[in-house]
């Protein structure tokens, strides 16, 4: 058996991951899962303890890691918006809070005389990466991030890989594409709009365009997400070697080719509730952000996602779309 | 008149800095200097004020940064070796206490409306980077450090980088060449066999080789340094953009070149002094280090070193060999 923390347990890729350990577990039917959060959501994914509580609050943290567990997925965060709106807010949570989970592992690690190792997958971001790019960033390129959010997870990703070399933890950081499309209400990311033109109209509603539709961007979806998330908590580091933060696999669409794919699947009704309503400050954001990768590490790692964003429209419609 | 701040100015690039400040002002002969360290040299370089005590003592860095220094060189750092073996320490000092400098100034930047917006220049280190390398790292390539210090510098970066960012300062950080020929002792550094079988051969005593003589690695002189900080301090940052991190120039050479450009300038006796004496913890360190660079960006936004290892070697007789 192996017991399972998930530290952002509450949100939307928190949620699929739960429920996707439900249905197959790490190791075996005696897995426990502990979501530490915030909230849940009503009628959530089943797990074993569901923790409220901030991560900024060390001791909360800390009682957590002094069960023990196995495996910590490590997915809280202030989305990107609202990190660059609020300076204070985006480095406490993203950054500050990241080193105290740290030193509280290392704590137990100590404590443990060394037996205690645990494998910690962090979810960072392709945020980590700034303009300019070349057309396809691969496994070498620098993280030269252009928003705070950016600048926070590749803080993180360099902690963590440092915690990982002294073998205080087994750590792995992994850059997720922007998830799309993300079910449920928009929140406050910038790049929430990827998934507002796909799902707002699939359930009937308008949906903002912010950006042009010539903007190219790198999405997988949130069952993809998990997927990420179950392969990093399994792979042998070994084989990933010293290099502990990886890009991974996604589609390389532009909004006019998720528009054109939403067609095919859905008709024109649908896509012509997409209203284009330029915003200059998302408009900035998102054109810091990476367009394509060659993310060659992590496929030859095993690492998989969806190859067309037809394929990732389909994937929403078959698991999140709400039964009318 | 420029008000300057040297924190670490009591170590060798600091003073070396100071002298240079004294011989060369920034802006005129009004400029002043305050340098803060542990502690400062005998007989050290001039300056208008002297502060003794830590970087890791926030009101200490705070009661600095409140006289709203123009210029502020951060130079102050566990070295290398010592951030290895002392976990706690090196983490401290090289990235905590860089935050809460940091802070401070932002602190400032707000106090004074938004008109305080000192420049900050900050040593970092080809140390951010680790291996496997290109034969030549160019101005893309990733930070995956392989040691505590690396990994301290490459958070700094991305920290200043955000600050710079957002407004609260103009920073750039300048990632030093491994420094060579230090005058003086040797130090807990890693990298300090690079300096001491060129130094202390040359001074009549014999020095410790701890690493094969087929080590390549990338250098610059002292007076080199100095000059990176003075046009770090000067240069127009629309023109470094938003990459707020710089390889700099230098000169790479394997050790067997350093003896033989010793041997051409000093001949086979003081050679003869150099003592072969494999040390594996810091063979490990220096395998994980980078060996040469096109540092394209730098020398293209004027940043200047010496062209080849003799010349570093009569740059040390020159400027730092004591007078027998």
């Amino acid at each position: 058996m192996t017991s399972i923390l998930i530290i952002g347990g509450g949100g939307m890729v928190g949620q699929k991951l739960a429920h996707a350990l439900a249905a197959q577990p790490l190791a075996d039917a005696k897995d426990t899962v502990t979501l530490f959060d915030l909230g849940f959501p009503e009628n959530g994914a089943p797990a074993n303890a569901r923790v409220s509580g901030n991560v900024t609050e060390a001791a909360q943290v800390a009682s957590l890691i002094a069960k023990r567990p196995d495996v910590i997925f490590h997915l809280a965060s202030i989305v990107s918006g609202e990190a660059e709106t609020d300076f204070d807010l985006g480095w406490s949570v993203n950054a500050s809070a990241f080193w105290t989970f740290l030193e509280n592992v290392r704590a137990e690690h100590t404590a443990s005389g060394g037996t205690y190792r645990p494998r910690v997958v962090f979810t960072s971001s392709i945020a980590v990466f700034g303009a300019p790019f070349p057309d396809k960033i691969d496994d070498t390129f620098l993280s030269a991030p252009q928003t705070s959010y950016g600048a926070q997870k590749a803080v993180c990703e360099l902690m963590l890989s440092d915690f990982s070399r002294k073998g205080f933890l087994d750590g792995l950081s992994i850059r997720l594409p922007t998830i799309c499309v993300r079910p449920g209400k928009p929140n406050k990311a910038a790049s929430g709009f990827f998934s507002g033109i796909i799902r707002e109209p699939l359930n009937g509603k308008e949906a903002i365009l912010p950006v042009s539709t010539d903007v190219r961007h790198w999405h997988a979806s949130p069952a993809a997400a998990s997927g990420f998330l179950r392969h990093a908590a399994l792979i042998d580091l070994e084989k990933v070697g010293t290099r502990r933060a990886l890009n991974l696999p996604g589609v390389s669409c532009t909004v006019e080719e998720q528009i054109e794919a939403l067609r095919d699947i859905a008709g024109n009704d649908v896509v012509s509730l997409i209203k284009p309503e330029p915003d200059e400050a998302i408009a900035k954001i998102v054109s810091g952000w990476p367009r394509d990768f060659a993310p060659e590490r992590a496929i030859a790692l095993g690492f998989s996602a969806e190859s067309n964003f037809h394929d990732i429209i389909k994937t929403y419609i078959a698991q999140d779309l709400p039964k009318s």
